[in-house]
This record gives C-alpha cells, sequence and structure tokens, in this order.
C-alpha cells in the first residue's frame, strides 16, 4: 500500500513546507518537492492512492505520553479500556500512547507490566508503548528496574502522594532517582506533597467541606510546588533525568525553569485542563457538577494567573509538551462515588480524544506558533520518550503516522443538538457519560489519520480495527537538555 | 544536475536519520529512504552524481548571521573582500552568511545598503544577505527603515558604544524600536555602555596601560550586562523584537534569561571565541600577541567562569545561536596600528572558516548534541534571520545547501609544519597572516560542501567561482518565541 | 533649660520602654527609669519643665533628607521658603532637613553650596544640612568633590534625566561614582532615563496628550526599572556606595533588592506619595487637577501593584527609608504653567509637614511597626546621611531633638470646615494653596516638638522663632551594608 | 548595689555614644551623658562602685538562643550541664541562654518541660529560658502547645531529621505550624531530609567509608536546601512564623532570602562553626581528630563557598542572628563512639563560650559592623524570642546585663603552653576533653562582665555563684517582618 499525500503544508517542529509526503507500507518513504516529476516517472500514477492536501496541514500523528487506560482507581476503574479509548484518540489525531503500567502495592514490577500487556493486546487502535509506575519500591522493585529497557519500557513513574496505594517516601525515590540516573531511565514524578493533602482533606471534611471545589482547595499550590522542588533536588543530588507530570501551578513552573536555567536535566508536561479551565468556574460548579474536573494535579485559580502563566510557558519553552493524563470516569456510577465527600470522586478527565485540537485553538489565539504546536503535541513526547525517528516526525524511515490537519474546518466538542433543539447524542468517542470540555469550539479539524500507513480516520469515519495498534519499545530519552 | 547522497546519517535540529538526499538543480528534491527503489526506479541510475555518505552526517548548511568583510575600521578595513571571505566560509561548511551593510554617518541608509550589494555582487562563493546598520538614525533614517523588508534587508543594527561612529543614545534607539516593533524588523543590537568604556580607556591610557590586555578591562563585564539590560528593558516599552550580538558575559546571559522567561521576545547570539579563548590566555599573551584577540565585546576572564557559562547556554537555549563576528584584520599594518594604544587596534577575530568545526568540538566535548550542534549553526540563524524553509534545513524545496561531515575525520588548524620542521604556509583560507585559532585540533572534518546543488567543495579542493553566491532576500524572523 | 519628660513609652528602632527623658541645654543628658528617684534627687524637682508623655511615644525627631526649599524649576521656584517649609516641617514633627544645594549648569560647585547657605541661614525652624546637587560635573566639579566632606556635605546627587538642565550622561557619572569611591561621600540618584523619556513626551504632545495623566505615561517604570539598574552597576564597577531617590516603581525596588542580596551597598528612599497615591486616582484626576500630583518619578499604576509593593519593601528592608522630596509649587500661577502642556507642569509634591503622620498611619494600618516607623522616619535617615549620634535616636549626647506623639490622637490633613460648612483656610503650614494630601484622616497626632532643648510646637501652638535652625555638617554615611 | 560605668562607648544594634551606664539592683537605671553632674550630684560618689570603660565597648550581655546542656544524644550526653556550661557561656559574655527543653518519644510535653526545669534550676551562673522541642507530636503534644506561652515559652522546635528520635514527618509539621500561626508561637525548624541522609549513610557505611568527613557527605547541601525549601512552603501554607536553626549551607539561606523577599516570615540562624570552619579542613583532618567537628548541620565544603556567602548573608540581613548549638562532647568516651562508624560520632561542637569573640574577629576582618556584632549576637536574638526591653539592650529598666569589651585586649582560644613549651592544660572553661576552635586568635577581650547587676566576670575571675541565673519567661517574637 503506498499512499502519495499531494500539495499540503508539511508542518514540523522547526518550520513548514509545501511538500507532498509518499508511504510505503508502514514507513513513510518519502518526501517530495510537491508536484515535480520524481526521476522521471510521475508518483501519482504509481500509488494506491493519492490525497489532495491543499491548503491542509500535513503533521506527524500526535503522541500522548500520559494516559491511564483501565486504571484501576478508588474502587472502579478509568471506564475507557485499550479498545475504547485508543480509538478515540485516534479521532483526535493522536497515532501513539504511552500508557501506565501499574505495579501495585505487594505485586512484582513485571507482573504488572505484564498484565499492562495483556490489557492492551489485540485491543489497540492505534500504536502503544508503556511507563512502568513503581507502586511499591523495595529492593525487588530496584533489581527489576534494571531490566525495564530491555523491555522497551525507558520511563518509570513515582508518586509523592496517594498514601498507602501508589506513595514512595522520600528514601525510596531517593534509592529509585540513583537507579534512574545509572540507567539513564526517566524518573517521572508526580509531585504533589500526599502526606500534607491528607491533613487538609481530614480536616475540611471535618468542616463539612465535601463538595468537589474543596479538592482544589485541599491540594493547595505550595504543596505542587514543594513536592516539585524535592523532586528536583533529589534529582540534583543523584543525577537523576526528571519529569514532572501534570503541572498545574505556575510556582511549580518557576521551580522548573529554575533548575533548567542551571543545566540540570529537568522537564515539565502540563495537560490541556490546567490550560483552560479553572477552580472558580469548573471545580466551583453549583451542585455536584464540578466532580467532572475533579483530577490531580487539581484545576488552579484562575485569580491566581496559573493558566496564562503555562500557556506563556509552553512559549518559552519552561514546559516542554502537552499530554492529556487521560483518566476518564462516568459520573454515574463512578464519580458519585464521591457526591458526600470529594475526596471519594475518582481523579480524571478524559481529554484523549481532543489534545490536538485544544492545542490548535492555541495557535488560533496567538499563544504558541504552528511549529509548537506540533512540537508539544508529537515531537517532543517522541523525543522525550526515545521514540523519536519512529514516531514524532515526517521523514523517510518513521512511521507513516500521520495527520491531515484543516485550518478552515471547525470541531465543536460536547454534546450536539439537532435541528429540534434535541440532543443527538456524543459527540466524542470517549467512553464517559459526559465531555468535561463540552461546549468548546475549535476552529480547525481532524480530517484525515494515518497509522502506520493505513487510513483509519477519514471523512467522517472509523476505518480502522481493533488490534492495528502494536506495541513499541522504547529506548532512553533523545532529548535531555 | 541531479545529485543523490546516499547512506549518510541526515541530522537536523530534532534528530537524526538515515536517508538519501536527492538534489534537483538549485534545490532538494526528495528525502528518500536509503536504498529503496524509488517508485520503481533505481535512483542512483538516473542522477549526474552519486555521492556515498555512509558513517557521515548529512547536514544543511552552515548561516553565519555575523560577518563583516570589508569592513572600514579604525582607518583600515577587514582584511577578508567578499571573494575570500566567502571562500574561506565555504571551506568550513558555511554557505549562506549575513553581512552587515553600513549606514555611516551623515550618509542615507539605502546609499549604504546599495554600496554593499556593490562590494558583494559577482564576488561571493555562497548566498549571502544583510543586515543593515544605522549609524546615524535621524528622521530620514527612521522613514528608510520602513523600506527595508522590501529590500529582503528584515533586520537592522544599532550600537551602545563606539561614539561618533555608530553609537545611538537612548533616544535613537527608543525611535528605532518602535521602528522596530511597527515593522517586525528584528533590533540587532550590539550592548557595550560606549561612554562609560570611554572613560575608562582614557584613564588606562594616561596610566601608561596600553597592551592588549587593557581592552579586555576597560570593557567590563558590568558594561555589557548594563547595556543588554538597558536594550531589553527599552525592547519591553517599545515592543520590539532584540536579537543580541555577541555576548561574552555571563551577567549578560542571564539578563536575556530572564528577559525570556517573562516571555520577552529577546535572543542573544555568542561566537566561538567567547566560548573558547579568554582574557588571561588570549588578551594577557606576552608582548602584543594579544592583538589577536582584540574584538568586542572582549574576551573573558576564565576565573569568573563566563565561558562554561555560554556553554551551558547554548545547552539550556538562554544563548540560541551561534556566529563568528568575522571581522580579520592582519597583525601587520592592521593591528599593530594599535602597538602603543590597545584602543587603535582594530576590533575582530577571523572565524568564519571554523565555526562548524569549533561547534562540532563542542559535540565530541559532550557540552551540545549533535541535533543542536546543527541548530545553533544552521536552522536557528535561518529561523531567526527569515532564511527558513530555503535555508537550515534539509527538505523538499530548500537550497541544496548541503555539508557531508566526517565524524572520523580531523582537522588541524593554524600554520602547518613540514616534514622538516618547516612551516608549509597558511593552512586555513582567510585573508589573514595569523590565525586566531591556531593549534586547535577538531575530532571531526567538512568533507563536501553543495551551494545550491553545485559541489564546490569535495576532495580538499575548492571546485566553484566567484560569483557562485548570489543575495537572498530575507522575510521576518520566523523564530519570535 | 532642663525639660524631664516623664512617664512616656520611648520608641527606638529595635523597641519600646517606659523610660523619662532629661534634656540639658541643647542635648539629652539621661534616659532614666521612670519615677524614680535618681540618685536620691526627685528629678522633676531640679529641672525647668517637666512634660507628662504618659500613655504616649516619645520618639527622635523626624529626620527628612530630602528636600527642595526655594528650588528653582521650570521657570519658577518652590513656593516654601527655608523659613515657611522648616516651620511647617516643625508642625509635622521633622527637626532635621537634608536640603539640595544646587550647582547650576555653567557654575561652581561651591559656590552653589553658597547660595544655598545663604537662602537657609537665619531663616530656618530647625536644623538644617546640604545635599549637593552637581548639576555640571566637568574637571573643575570633580575637583570640588574633595572638599565637600570638609563642609559637612557628605553627599551629592546627579540625575540621569532632566537634558540640559541637571542631566549627567553615563561618562559623567563613571567620574562622579569613581569620586564618590576614593572618598567615601554617597552617591545619591535620580534615576529615570531621561533621554527616551524626552522621545515619548515630545510624542504625546504631538499627539494632543496634553493631560497630567499622561506625565505618567511617559515616564514609564521600565525607564526608572531601566536607570536604577544602570546606576546600580556603574556603583558595581567603581565601588561607590549608592543611594536612589524617590523609589516608586516595583521593578526598581527589585533591582535594589537584588543588588542588595549580593552584599552591595545599593539603598533606597521611597517617599509617602508612592506609598499611597496613584496615576489612575491622581494622576487621572479630572481636568487639571492631577496636576497637583505632577512630580518625578511619577505616581506609579495601582492596578499594576506598585504601592503595595513598596509597602511591603519597607517591612522587609528592600527599601531603607522615607523622605518626602517635599517640592511645593501653588496651582494658580505655578501648575498651571502646563495648563496646556503636561511637561511645563512644575514638577513636585508638598509633604514636609505630614511625614511622620502618615508613616504613623501605616502603623495603625499594620503594614510596619511601631519601631519600624521611627528607624524609618529617623534613625536610618540618620545613619544614611552622617548624623545618627547627634541626630536620630534618643541617647545622652544627641541633640535633644525629641517629638511627643499621641496615639489616641487624629490629625485631618487639607481644608477644615466650620460648622457652617465654609472652609476655614488651610489646615497646613506650607505655602501652597491646596493640599495634596486632602482628605486625609490621621490616627495619631504629633502633640509637642522639642528642638535641640526648645519646645517649638505645643499644644497647637508654634512657639519657635526664625533662625532657630542651624546647619548641621555630616559625616560619612554609617549606614553602609 | 549601685554600679557606674563611666566613659565607655555604649554600643547598640543602630549605632555607639560614649555615655555613662548606671545600674541600680538588677536592672539599669539611666544612661547619662558622661561625666556630667547629674541633677547636682556627682553620680560617681553616690554608688558602689565605679567602673572606669574608656576606651573599651559596654554593650548588651550576650544572648546565645541555642544551647543544648546534658542533651542526651546517641546514648551519651552532652558534657556541659547547666553548671559547667553557663559559666563558661558567663567568661564569654554571654548573660543569657535559651535552652532546648526535650519531649522524648512517648513523653508529655509538660513532663519534659518539668525535667528540663529540674536540671537547670539553682544550677546556672546566668539567666535562662526555654524553647520546646516536640519530639512527638501527637494531638496530646498538640493540646499541650496551647499551654506554653503561659510558662514563659514562646517557641518549638521541630526535626525534619533524626528518624525515630526527634523527627516529624509533613503531615505532623503542617498540624504544627497550623497551631504555630494561632498561637503566634514561633516555629523553630531543623532542616534536613533525614530519610534521604539516612540512605545515603547506610550506603557509605556499606562502603566502608567510616571516617568523620563522610557525615559531610552524606549531609549534602541539597538535602539541607530542600527541608529549607520544605519547611517554608508549609510555613506559608499555615501563615506560621518559621525560625530555620543552624543554617550552614549557602543554598539554603538563598531560599530564605528569597522567601524574605517576599514578606513572609522566615528567619535564619547560623552558627560561628558554618562561619569559620569547613569540611575539607576539619571534618576531613588526618585520622579520627574530624569527630570534633562532626555536628548537623555539618561543616560545608570552603571550595563551594558557603562560608563567604554565610558571611555576607549576616551582613546583609539575609541571617539574622547567631547562635551556637552548643552540645559538646568528650573526644574521649563520647565522639569515639563512632570510632568505626561516623553516624555513631555524638553530634555537636562547644562553642557558648567563644561567641562574642569569635563575632568580633568578623568586625576586626571587616565582615560586619560594630553594631551589627551587637545586633546579631544580642539585640536581634531578645527580639526574635521575646526577650526585648529586658535583655538585648542598654537602657533604663532593662536587666543589667552588660559586658565591658576591650578592643585592645587579646584571646588566644585552645590550649595554652608555659615558659618551657609544656601545655598548661584547658584555656577555656566548657566541660570538654578539647576545644574546636584551638588556635584561634581574637582581637579583643570580655573583660568585664555583669548579670543582672552583679559583677560575675573580672579582672581574669569567676565573681559570681551557681544559682545566680534564674528562668526567664519570654513573650511571643517581637521581631516579625
Amino acid at each position: 500500500m503506498k499512499i502519495l499525500i499531494q500539495n499540503g503544508t508539511v508542518v514540523s517542529a522547526t518550520g513548514r513546507v509545501l511538500a507532498d509526503v509518499l508511504t510505503d507500507g508502514e514507513t513513510i518513504a518519502a518526501v517530495l518537492a510537491p508536484g515535480s516529476a520524481l526521476l522521471g516517472a510521475d508518483p501519482a500514477a504509481s500509488v494506491d492512492r493519492v490525497i489532495d492536501a491543499t491548503g491542509r496541514y500535513v503533521i506527524p500523528g500526535g503522541v500522548d505520553a500520559h494516559t491511564h487506560m483501565e486504571l484501576p482507581f478508588g474502587g472502579t476503574a478509568a471506564s475507557d479500556t485499550f479498545e475504547t479509548g485508543t480509538r478515540a484518540a485516534a479521532w483526535g489525531g493522536t497515532t501513539t500512547i504511552i500508557d501506565f503500567a501499574v505495579q501495585s502495592h505487594g505485586q512484582r514490577v513485571f507482573d504488572g507490566l505484564t498484565a499492562w500487556h495483556e490489557k492492551a493486546a489485540g485491543n489497540c487502535a492505534i500504536d502503544y508503548g508503556f511507563h512502568q509506575i513503581i507502586g511499591d519500591l523495595n529492593t525487588d522493585s530496584l533489581q527489576a528496574m534494571d531490566g525495564l529497557l530491555a523491555e522497551g519500557v525507558s520511563s518509570f513513574k513515582l508518586f509523592m502522594a496517594y498514601s498507602g496505594v501508589f506513595y514512595s517516601d522520600d528514601a525510596q525515590i531517593l534509592k529509585a532517582m540513583q537507579k534512574s540516573a545509572g540507567t539513564g531511565l526517566m524518573t517521572m514524578m508526580h509531585a504533589e506533597n500526599g502526606p500534607a493533602i491528607d491533613v487538609l482533606v481530614g480536616q475540611l471534611l471535618a468542616q463539612g467541606k465535601t463538595a468537589p471545589y474543596y479538592h482544589g482547595v485541599a491540594r493547595a499550590w505550595q504543596l505542587e510546588e514543594e513536592a516539585t522542588h524535592r523532586a528536583i533536588m533529589l534529582a540534583n543530588l543523584t543525577g537523576a533525568p526528571l519529569y514532572v507530570v501534570h503541572v498545574s501551578a505556575r510556582q511549580a513552573v518557576e521551580q522548573i525553569a529554575a533548575a533548567r536555567d542551571t543545566g540540570q536535566n529537568v522537564f515539565g508536561e502540563t495537560c490541556p485542563q490546567y490550560l483552560y479551565l479553572s477552580l472558580e468556574e469548573n471545580l466551583g460548579a453549583p451542585g455536584f457538577e464540578g466532580a467532572k474536573w475533579v483530577c490531580s494535579t487539581p484545576l488552579r485559580s484562575r485569580a491566581e494567573g496559573h493558566q496564562d502563566h503555562l500557556w506563556q510557558s509552553l512559549r518559552t519553552n519552561d514546559i516542554q509538551m502537552v499530554s492529556t493524563d487521560h483518566c476518564p470516569f462516568c459520573m454515574k456510577g463512578q464519580k458519585d462515588l464521591g457526591l458526600n465527600d470529594f475526596s471519594k470522586i475518582p481523579n480524571g478527565i478524559g481529554s484523549v480524544e481532543h489534545r490536538l485540537d485544544l492545542l490548535y485553538q492555541g495557535v488560533v489565539n496567538e499563544r504558541i506558533t504552528l511549529e509548537r504546536w506540533v512540537e508539544i503535541t508529537s515531537t517532543t513526547p517522541a523525543r522525550m520518550f526515545g521514540l523519536y525517528g519512529r514516531k514524532g516526525v515526517i521523514q523517510p524511515g518513521a512511521d507513516a503516522d500521520i495527520v491531515i490537519y484543516d485550518p478552515n474546518g471547525h470541531t465543536s466538542i460536547g454534546l450536539g443538538v439537532d435541528e429540534f433543539g434535541e440532543q443527538t447524542g456524543r459527540s466524542h468517542h470517549m467512553n464517559m457519560d459526559h465531555s468535561a470540555w463540552e461546549g468548546y469550539e475549535i476552529d480547525g479539524h481532524v480530517d484525515t489519520v494515518i497509522s502506520r500507513g493505513k487510513v483509519i480516520i477519514d471523512a467522517q469515519a472509523y476505518l480502522g480495527a481493533r488490534g492495528d495498534g502494536r506495541f513499541v519499545p522504547r529506548g532512553l530519552s533523545q532529548y535531555l537538555i
């Protein structure tokens, strides 16, 4: 199967060019000057399909480096399976996810990894890799970490919060970071001071403050800033490369920026929800509606300026990339576990389908450039987690993961309404009974999605199949400062 | 003329890939998966020449955004003509220079630009563009600036030093920056507090301190830091994009980094001499030898750590790119004008030939990555000054400006010695009677240089001709933060 | 004449104590445990007067280190003479001023100083010293500076603004600072980028923006921040101690704080107007009323938070003291010179009478402590400018400059209104036809003022006489960090 | 008993004055202009004793806010009892100590406080107060903290290190700080990341690195900086005032300075050992000698510049005061517990006798001013911990705690040598078999020490008695920023 994408504007992290892209089987065979008769042959004549991309952007498929399909959490589990979640991702132009395999407390690391392979294998619409959550950092786990890279897992995640579940104390973190420094594995960190948060949660509940809003109060920015700094200093001491997940507080960004200014290998990820949503407007919505947006780190106060600062930090590269932390829960039967106690609301928002669109709107709004959009949604995630060359770029030899994006198209997120004013059903493809993004309008549209040379989204239809996606082993980060 | 470069490692700012590059006439026609029979044809069979780049890097030709060919200075003129200087650049893998057209005091801006076109036209070995020095910022000059972009000149340079020659005071700078903000032209700034320096120069000379070393004493880091900060604040006030040339003081870097952290469009350039050479070892060389390294801003003290900080800032992107500020003068008849008065030594160092090599050594020494090398010597200069797409990248449609670099080769800079211990003549191609870089050994080698599809350096020979190079009009910067 | 002040709370910069204060002639003879029979004698029996200060604060007389009596400015002169201005100061609890002797352009330094002695001698209600404005920094002036200390003048002031009047360029500043470093004289700096301001003023007027408000627009915070940084770096280079006058921009404070954090001898003064008043509310008052508050540096935007930051900086000692920059002009016949051109409005606000009260209100409002109030209005000014021991402290041997302040009293500033609603006349004693502080209510009152052992204010009456005040020669600053 | 100290230079935190000081019983009755016949009487004639202080400094007695007399530690106890330790303090000009009462794990807070009262009562040479160590932060302890102020204890200390002994985790710290914010009690913090240190200690010992030097390696500056930042952020969140004890790392100072720049009530203390001694020269001394200087936080590397930065921070008030952390252990029988394992060396250095001298040498060396010496050794400690007015100042009503210090005297610390070159015995009065300060020469001398009106040191003799010292209840800090 050969496809020729003609006359599009190929956008990379550094610039844009009018060029044709030729795929051959699962990979990209060539990038060509448009319209030229190459070596005497008319390329269009000898391919299986020609796609005219005139006036549209041809970009590398999105890489979402932070998803939690089927994650058990608080007595329930994230509502997207690998099947439903990766299909939704495909709809939104994401062609690779990196999900988190979990080592639970008391479990062996590789048993956790195996379990995740079993969940994903044969079910995915797009390619996938794994980070490894180390939920029980003991001598055995440390030893297991030596074997991760050989399994194509070049990063592990620790939690400074969630006592009794995933929590690692500083002694454990130090040991894991020594391992990270020795092996080159990237240390990923959930940076919130869990023990302090637990005290505040208990006090708020004791005061009868049970609404979703108090989730944001308990997880104060000081406790994110503090944990971020602590992780940075332990990384400084050990020499470990550090990647801070889902940064939401401007003060945490400042800690990361300060460390980077000294040359330390520290990186930061943010998520669409921290760029657009807020404590006041969302977590503080009337009644229990705020539960839709309960995630950790929490949405922050707009009055305090976190959102604007995060957009700025994307522009100045103080934050390097945007993932979704996709972890969807339905309101009915899941989020409502915390109807009378915010601490029992499952933590998570579903966005895997909307990341490219939401960030493209940042281009429209002049928050970031078109090139930076490609960089933060695809190129940098690939470089950061050892996929670049295969993913994250349009060049010969790379996997033919390609999105054709129409800047003149339009995307409405949320529930649609028919001509009689009736809701017509879900306008997204994630397995959720609501959307955290309802009402968001995007001045662009994902038209066509190609995954390893196969067109899986086109003309508003899903053309792929369960099991199209394969596990992609990853190498070490290619993006140490 | 079609050339196929086979089996090389094509290195971009974001990564590397094994790929073939096909040129067609003056531009790149395709980047291809290596060795594949493309569209049924054997590419190698249908081209004029095949170059085997196995084991070597294929990189976009260098863009040196800061040269001063034939610049009149202190009663003499830079010793490289556009002919000799651009030929030397070609030897070193640089395929584009951006030189500075000069509006002298009392002259009209476009007369200065015309004069520079006359100097360069028909003489260059490689392509060239112009920045415009505004040496006399008056009402007429301000008006003329409106016409620069139409002439393909998208940047102008002001000087905060050199009273009575190029100096602009703060009132003039403010007006020019307002123009910059309005037009999008990049403001380039020589940031040193000239009036203060002039006082110190006079005092040192009055004390009999006439040696080259005192050039560095008079131009203290405080006066670079101060002027850098001043330029940044005037840019902040007006909204002008700002590019600070030849940054040498770590404190000046810190000012730039701080401004960038706030999201201001401020950029910094450094030069190889500030990365490698020092006040103590070079300016402080015995006798008059230090004159070789008299340039402004001056070489800085190694004890104060400027050099290490500059390398770090290249890594952390606090400094964005490296130019040469190539401005050569011979010791005999030029530098020796200041034999008894350092202030009369023509300011300048010749490096246009060695930039790629010297920076590649930074890769060998693990100061920067291979990708960052390409970024700071080619991709960013092209983006910064509105050349990207045509220059600075290997992609279809781009000018076929390509360098094949051998990481297993070796380059010795400076005077060679024959088997009898006699000096065999110059080992460089710049029109200088010495080298500022004598003794530097590089673990790599520029093997082949292609300029707009024509091989001009190959097998240790220059194959080009005077006049190969053409003026390249530039658009606005593509690299505002 | 001996006075015993009994049972008051003596407040110093470090604490408060119930103690009696005994004066003997012009100085303080003793500070005594209250009510005790000292050495067998009843102190109260052997003095000329006993003042019961029960429930009141006994503080060292205020030292206002920045006044401009009779200053010629823009074709007119400050409306307070040394007679009227110092009398008003006395009413407000200030017992020492340091005024600025002016060397005008073309004048010799000591001729300027002599002229100021002539203006002041025999006319003052309280003691006075002089700083020396160097308005024409040439070889002769530099030489004259060597003689200043012998004249009791240990500080000089330069201006980075006011071209053609007081302006010094960077070359002149550098030379003066070298002199400062050599002699220990304090360099005082008016830090605004005058040449840039002049451009903006011209542009605003050309656009018909002539109202007082545009005075604040033209003198943007960036231009204060920039000049402050420049002065700091020139001081860093030369080793001169630096005192920045009338700081109003938070960003300028940050520059001073950053320099101090490195151990550099940099100090900052602010004024009551920058703590309380704002661009929006005052300069932006309807019609021409804003002219009352035209001063330089200008009032700053409250929305930008300058006022709050200045209060904080007083608390954290990033700013060390508060002077008035007293420079009054009447609306009629003076301020109205700029009715159609804000740049012609004489620059200045009259506050010499209200400084202690306005700052005491900061104690009431919990912005600063009671001790800090004494420190920033008396002790630090005395230490900063070489008067401590004689002024700025209540201790034996010090001049008996003492204020009895009633925290249960009240002071209304501005025009009073009688029972029939008619204005009863001026409620202040400065020679102005208006008050910049009209409507300010103070929860405290200056009850009694003693100057060198003589009660000059008591029971709402002025008991002093013209010529009570004497010139006080000053030594070097006692407050270098 | 009345004493008149005549003709001395009375030095306060803000300045110096020639004045006489008259004591009456236990307090200061008056500060008088020198030599004057007061109220007709000749003071000298009516007092019990006249001390001529001509040419000498008269300063408030030193307040050492951090001592550990008789502290149980690692199976032994600090070698100075309250009797020996306070007598040594008196010899060195310190007239008040604040020692740490200990609540051990499992003990009730007030039982710990009572135990400390029993140790001290009737045994002290000088006055003493207590901070309260909270070694077991539970519900009962939190409740007990409400009663501390009534006991004259206005501060408590937590430890972020020493697991299983004094360690509090972040949840406990948060709760205690909430109490601190509510009551005004000062939170004192031992800021080192204990869990991380414990890991490093174990690893070093496992590698056979058992020498005293590795004590400094294990307690890396990153772990002090980190804990300092963490304490600051928890204080920021809760509103607690925070005092960081024994700061030794420049990076920790920078954290404190940054917090203070925002107006947060954060304070820092350093100790003489961190100003003078170093990792390389002392902890790294040959053999086991380094054990003399094992204390926590540890001595820091001189190559890294910590010592110079600490001196600077004393000058710029980024660090507010100097205590000793006096915690002496003999080499024989105590320090040698760790002969084969640095982690078993009791932590502590004895300096209570030398603080004033060692800091005075900083005046001689022009690190700080004479006034700052008084401020950091007496005035600020008294203000910081609620003793000012009674202690820390020479003024009527204050306790007559006075030191007469001779700037022309000399003090040799360490073992003396007789005319035959034989060691004559200890030259200090602490109960130690060595001196951590042997060989230090001081250009000044504590001549006379008066404690609450009684001369206890004079003419090289101790004239006091066991039990002279009394418990001084303290109020809240008078020194919140």
